[in-house]
C-alpha cells in the first residue's frame, strides 16, 4: 500500500481535540467528519472532558482507542499536540493531520523540531502542521475545518496557503469545478509536494493537478512532476517571484541566479505550467478539468462579432496555434446556412443577426470538418441574439461528440454582463468552459495544445550515464592527483582538473625561465602567455596576460616584472610560479557557469560570451541531471540562441560539442560535493564538427 | 460651435426611415429618441408611408421639415441613403449618422464614393455608414438602434465594431460603469477617430476615453490622443495585430515594420493604453471611471489572505509600483488592533480570521498614512469573513476621503465566487473597482499611477524646429543641386544630398584616374576606396569596396577592373563614373531608415548596427515629427541601449549627436515627399561629445 494511503483513504480517524462546541476547530472536523461515517468510515473522537461527541463514543487518549486508527486529525493546541503525536507513534498509528497552528510559522523552531524528531521516530506520514485539512471527495473524506464541501470533480488542489484554497473551492463552486483531492500543505513537516505528485500520478479519480507554490525544499519536485506531466496536466502557482519574495526564501546562487530564474527553470524543466496570476490558474483548470485533448494546432472560430474574431486571431498567432482551413465540403455547405455577406472563413463570422439555428449549422459542420482539432464560440448580446439557445446547440454538440473516437476540444467565450450570464452558467455546468473574452479563451486552448504534445518531447539518459561513467571512472584512477587540484584550485590546476575529467584544454606548459618560454611558444605555435600566482587576481589589469607575443622569452621577462610589481605595489608577499604558455585558441565565445541552489542543488548556467551575458543579462538555466536534450532546449532558450546557429555568412558553431560541455558540467556537480562553484569564461566553441575548448576556467570549492 | 455639436447635441433630430413595425431599425431608432423628445428635443419623423409615427407628424422627405434639423439619422436601404443624404444637403444638414450597411463594407465601393461625394459637397460631418449609432447620455440622445440604454457616467466609447460595443456596454452594466457619449464609427466615411479626440478634450462629462480601432486612416490620430491623454486617459484596444490581420491592412513600410510595430510605436507615442485584450480593456475602464490620481508609486496592501498578499506583492514590482513603508505611528496603532501572529508589515496580513473591525481599523490607519497613496484590499472567503460587512468598511472609507484634500485611489479584490459576489457588486455600485484577482488589480493601479505621471514627460518642439529651418533654408539655396543629387541617387549623391543637409560625411573625392586616388588617398590618411556606378548594387560582393589599401593607385585599378568584369560578367551595359576614395571613420555602428507607412506617414527606424538589427531584430520605431526628446524614447526602447550608455570599460556614446542624427532623417522625410526611403547604414557614432559620421547612406525616391 502507498504509504500516503492511511492520508486519502482511510477505514478509521480519529480526532484528537474532538468537540461540539461551534467555533472550534475539533467540532468543525468532526462535523465534517459525519459524512465519511454514514459511508462506513470509522470515527474516534478523542478529547478527555467528553464521553461522547455528536453521538460517537470518545476517549480520553489514541492510545485507549480499541483499534489502531489509519489516520488522526489534531486540533489541540501545540504543546499538547506534540505529546498527542507521541501517544500517536506509540499507538502504531502512520498517518496524520496536524491542523494545529503555532509552530515554525511563528518561529517556534524548537516546537516543530520536537515534533520532527517523534514523526520521523516513528515513521508516521504527516501533513501539517497548521493547515486546513486534506479531503478526498470520492471517499466522502473531510478531514478538514473548510466549511465548504465542494463538488466532486477530477481536480486535485495542493496548496501551501489555507486562504488560496478556500478562494479557490469558492470559485470553483462557482464555475461548477469539481476536485478529487484537496491537500492543505501548512508548514510541510513531512510530506512533501512531491510525494503528492507520486501518488496523484496512479489516482484514478484525478486528471488535472494545480499547486500553490511559496517555497519548494528540495529538488524532488522536478522528477515527480515532470514524471505525473506525461499523464495528467500540472499547474503551478508560485508566489515570492519578487526580489522581496526571493530575499525572503535566503537562497543565493549568484548576482545572475535570481531565486525566480532557478524555480523558473526548475518548472520549466518539470514540465509544469508555470501560471503568473491565479486568473490564469483558474482558467487553466476551467478547460482541462472537462475538454479532451488538442490533437493538432487547428483551431476554428465561430462568432457573432467580427471584431472579437480578429481579436481571436491575434490570438491564435500570438499564442502558437493556427486558424484551421475549412475543407470544401464545410464551406459549400456552410454556403447554404450563411447570409451572404458572411466572408465563409476561419474566424467565422455568422454576423450580428445570427439566430440559434445559424450557430447549430457552423457548429455541426465545423466540428465535422477533418481540418478541425479545436473550436471556440463566440457571442456578443446583440438584438437577435439568444445567448442560451445557442450554449444548448453547444452543449448539445459535445454531448453528441461523446459517442464519437475523435472528440475536439470546445471552449466558449461569450463576452457580456447580465445578458450572457445564465448562459455562461449553463455551458459551464455542462462542461464547456467559458471565458470572459476570446483572448483567454485561445490562451487556455494553447496551453492544452502543448499539455497533449508533452509526450512528443524525447529526452534520453544514455549519453548523460556515459559521461557519468566516464566522470566516475577518472575519479576512481586518480584520487590522489584530484586531491591535490581541489585542494589548489587555482586556474591551472582547474584546467587540469577539468582536462582529466574529460575536458578539451588547449595545450600548455609552466615555463619558469625565459629559454623554457621560448622553446614552449615554439613548439606550440600561437600561444597565450599568462602569468601563474594564486595571489594576482585580474591578471590582465595587472599586464600580466600577452596574447600571441612576437618574441616569447621577452614576454616571460615582462610578465614577470609586472607581476613582482602588482606585488610590490599591493604589498602582498605573493608567489608567483611561473609563466603559463598555451595554445591560443578561438571561436566563439561561450560562458558556462555552475553553482549549488539551496533548494534545487546544481545549477548551470550558459550565455554567449560578451555582452549578451554582460549586458543583454542574455543566460539561461538548467538543473542536474542534464541529459543532452534537456542542454539542448537550455541553449534553445536564449536569445541569442541564432548566433550558434550561424549569421550573417558565418557557419553554425558546433552546437553538439556545447551540449555535450553542459552535460560534463552538470555531471562534475553531480559528482564532486566539494565544488561550490565552476566558472568556465569563455569556453571557445568552432564549427559545427570541430569541437572547441575551454579557454579560462576556475572552480571554486567550499 | 464644434462642428461635431450637431451630431452630440442637436436641438433637433429627424430620421429618415421612420418606422413603428417591430424589427426594424427605423422604428428601434424612433422608440430610442422618444426620450430625447420627452427631454424637450425636437423629432421628425421622415416616411413617405406614414402620416405619424408614435404620435409625432411624419414627412415626406427632409425637404418637408419645417426647420433645418441640426441631425438627421438615415435607416434607409444604401442606395435610398445616397438620395437622402442628398436632399439634406440641400436642406442645409450639417450633421448626419447613417446607420444603414451596404457600402464599402460589401465591396460597394462605388456607392460609397457617391456618398462621401454628397458629403464633401455639402459639408455634412457624418458617422457611419454601416454603424449601430450614437448615443449622448447627458443629452438623453440615444440615435442608434441598440436596445441597451447605459448608465449615466463618464466614460466615452468610440468604437469600429458594433458588437464590441453592445458587448462592452452589457459588461457595463454589469460591473455598474457609466457612459458619457457612445459612438459606433462603421466605415468612418467622414469623421474619423481623431477629431472624436479633439471634441471629448474639453467635454465635461467624459473622464476616460476606450476605443476599439481595427484601422486609422491617417496619423492625425497621434496628436489628437497626445493632446487628450495629458488631461484625460485613453484607452485603445487595436485588432488585426497578428500577420493575417497585418496583411488585411495591407500597409507595407518594410520587412522590419510590420504593421503592428509601427502601430505599437504610434499608440506609444500617443502616450494611450495600448491593451492587449478586452478584459484588459474592461479593467482599466473599472479604474479609470472613479478613482482618483495616483500621486506616488507607494502603494499599501491589506489583506486576509498571506498568499495573496506575496503574490500582490509580486506584481507590484513586476508592474513598477513599490510597497510604502507604513510610519511609526501607523505601525505602533495597527498593533493595538491586530493579533500577535501578523507581522505589521506592507502587504498588512490581518490573517484569516479577520473580521470586519479589523479590516476597519487597518482601512482607517493605512489610509491616514502619509506614506500611502494607494490602497489595495484583499479578500478571501474564510470561516469568520463578512465580506460585505467589510466592502461597506471601505466604501465608508472612501465616502469619508471625498471630503478629505488629498484623495488616494483604493480598489478591492474580493477572490472567490458566490461568497463574495454580492460584496463586489456593493463595491462597483459604490465606485470601488473589483478585480477577480489581487495581480490584476495592482496592474490597474499601475496604470493608474502611469496616467497621473504622463504631464512628467518633457517634450518640446525647440530643436526640431532648427532644424526644420535649417533644412528648409538649405533647400531654399540649393534648388538645383537637390534636384540633379535626388535625380540619381546613388551612394556618393545620396551622401552629398544628406551633407547638404547639415549631415557629418567624411571628406572624399571621387578619382578617375589612379594618380588622382594617389594623390587624394595621401590627403585624406585612412581612406576606404570603392566603385562609383550606378550599375553595381553590390559593390562588396564585386570586389569593388578595399579598405584602408596600402597602395591607393593599385587598389585604383583593382577596382576598376573589377567592376568591368562585374557588368562584363552580368551582360549590363552600364557606368563605371569613377573610384570613390573616402576618410576611414570609425566608431558604434548604428542603422538608422526611414520609410512611409501608409497610414502614420514618415516612420523613423533604428537600431545597433551588426546582430543587434539583423539577428536580435532589436530595432524601434518612431513617427514623425521627431522631437529631440522622442529620439531619445525611441533610442531609450532598444533593449541594446545600454551599448551605447557604454559597457565593458567603453566609454558612452555620443548620444545627443544620434538624436540629433534622427531627428534630422525625421525632417528630411517631412520635407522631400519625393523620398520614399532613407536607409543609413551605418552611422558611426564616436564617444561623447565627439559627434560621428554617415558612412554608407542610400536614398530611394518615387
Amino acid at each position: 500500500m502507498n504509504t500516503l494511503e492511511g492520508i486519502f483513504n482511510p477505514k478509521s480517524v480519529a480526532v484528537i481535540g474532538a468537540s461540539e462546541i461551534e467555533g472550534k476547530v475539533g467540532q468543525s472536523v468532526m462535523k465534517n467528519l459525519l459524512n465519511f461515517k454514514q459511508h462506513g468510515g470509522k470515527v474516534y473522537p478523542i478529547n478527555k472532558k467528553y464521553n461522547e461527541v455528536y453521538g460517537i463514543k470518545c476517549y480520553g487518549s489514541v492510545l485507549d482507542v480499541p483499534e489502531t486508527p489509519d489516520l488522526v486529525i489534531i486540533s489541540i493546541p501545540a504543546e499538547y499536540a506534540v505529546d498527542a503525536m507521541e501517544e500517536c507513534g506509540r499507538k502504531g498509528v502512520k498517518a496524520a493531520i496536524i491542523i494545529t497552528a503555532g509552530f515554525a510559522e511563528t518561529n517556534n523552531h524548537v516546537l516543530e523540531d520536537r515534533l520532527k524528531a517523534i514523526i520521523d521516530q516513528y515513521g508516521i506520514r504527516t501533513i501539517g502542521p497548521n493547515c486546513l485539512g486534506v479531503i478526498n471527495l470520492h471517499n466522502h473524506l473531510n478531514a478538514s475545518f473548510s466549511k465548504e464541501f465542494s463538488n466532486m470533480g477530477n481536480i486535485a488542489f495542493i496548496s501551501q496557503s489555507g486562504a488560496i484554497m478556500t478562494a479557490l473551492l469558492d470559485i470553483a463552486n462557482y464555475y461548477n469545478l469539481g476536485f478529487s483531492k484537496i491537500v492543505s500543505m501548512g508548514n510541510k513537516i513531512d510530506v512533501q509536494e512531491y510525494e503528492l505528485l507520486n501518488y496523484l500520478e496512479n489516482d484514478p479519480h484525478t486528471k488535472v493537478v494545480a499547486l500553490y507554490i511559496e517555497g519548494l525544499k528540495d529538488e524532488k519536485f522536478i522528477s515527480a512532476a515532470k514524471k505525473i506531466s506525461r499523464k495528467k496536466p500540472v499547474i503551478v502557482l508560485k508566489s515570492g517571484k519578487s526580489e522581496e519574495g526571493a530575499k525572503a526564501a535566503s537562497s543565493h546562487t549568484g548576482s545572475l541566479a535570481g531565486n525566480n530564474a532557478v524555480y523558473d527553470a526548475a518548472f520549466k524543466k518539470s514540465r509544469v505550467f508555470n501560471v503568473e496570476s491565479f486568473e490564469d490558474l483558474v482558467n487553466l483548470l476551467k478547460i482541462f478539468s472537462v475538454q479532451p485533448p488538442m490533437k493538432s494546432k487547428k483551431l476554428a472560430v465561430i462568432t457573432n462579432a467580427g471584431g472579437f474574431g480578429v481579436l481571436a486571431a491575434d490570438s491564435v498567432e500570438k499564442c502558437g496555434l493556427e486558424l484551421a482551413d475549412f475543407s470544401a465540403t464545410t464551406i459549400s455547405e456552410l454556403k447554404k446556412y450563411l447570409p451572404d455577406t458572411s466572408g465563409i472563413s476561419n474566424p467565422l463570422d455568422l454576423i450580428g443577426d445570427a439566430d440559434v439555428n445559424r450557430y447549430k449549422h457552423a457548429f455541426e459542420l465545423v466540428e465535422n470538418d477533418p481540418n478541425v482539432d479545436g473550436l471556440l464560440a463566440i457571442l456578443t448580446p446583440q438584438g437577435m441574439t439568444d445567448a442560451l439557445g445557442v450554449a444548448r446547440e453547444l452543449v448539445k454538440l459535445k454531448n453528441y461528440m461523446i459517442c464519437k473516437k475523435d472528440k475536439i476540444p470546445i471552449v466558449a467565450s461569450f463576452v457580456g454582463g447580465t445578458s450572457v450570464l445564465e448562459a455562461r452558467s449553463y455551458l459551464q455546468e455542462k462542461g464547456i468552459p467559458s471565458f470572459i473574452c476570446p483572448e483567454l479563451a485561445v490562451h487556455a486552448l494553447a496551453c492544452l495544445y502543448r499539455q497533449s504534445h508533452l509526450m512528443d518531447k524525447y529526452d534520453s539518459p544514455e549519453y548523460l550515464n556515459e559521461i557519468r561513467s566516464e566522470i566516475a571512472e577518472a575519479k576512481a584512477n586518480n584520487p590522489e592527483k584530484i586531491d591535490e587540484l581541489l585542494a589548489n584550485a587555482n586556474e591551472s590546476n582547474s584546467k587540469e582538473f577539468l582536462k582529466l575529467n574529460g575536458f578539451a584544454i588547449p595545450e600548455k606548459f609552466v615555463a619558469t625561465t625565459k629559454e623554457e618560454a621560448k622553446e614552449y611558444a615554439e613548439n606550440l605555435g600561437k600561444v597565450v602567455m599568462k602569468v601563474v600566482s594564486a595571489d594576482i587576481l585580474h591578471k590582465s589589469d595587472a599586464g600580466c596576460v600577452i596574447i600571441d607575443p612576437s618574441d616569447a622569452s621577452e614576454a616571460f621577462e615582462t610578465i614577470m616584472k609586472n607581476g613582482e610589481k602588482y606585488l610590490f605595489d599591493r604589498k602582498i608577499d605573493g608567489i608567483i610560479d611561473g609563466v603559463l604558455i598555451e595554445q591560443f585558441v578561438t571561436g566563439k565565445e561561450i560562458i558556462i557557469g555552475a553553482k549549488r541552489d539551496p533548494v534545487f542543488g546544481p545549477v548551470v548556467m550558459t550565455g554567449l560570451g560578451g555582452i549578451f551575458v554582460e549586458v543583454l543579462k542574455d543566460v539561461s538555466f538548467g538543473i542536474t541531471p542534464i541529459t543532452k536534450e534537456y542542454a539542448g532546449e537550455i541553449l534553445h532558450s536564449l536569445k541569442s540562441y541564432k548566433i550558434l546557429e550561424g549569421v550573417r555568412g558565418e557557419n553554425r558553431s558546433d552546437i553538439e560539442f556545447l551540449k555535450e560541455l553542459i552535460v560534463r558540467v552538470g555531471v562534475l556537480m553531480e559528482t564532486y560535493d566539494e565544488i561550490s562553484e565552476i566558472d568556465i569564461n569563455p569556453a571557445f566553441i568552432k564549427e559545427e564538427g570541430q569541437g572547441g575548448f575551454v579557454g579560462d576556467a576556475l572552480i571554486i570549492t567550499k
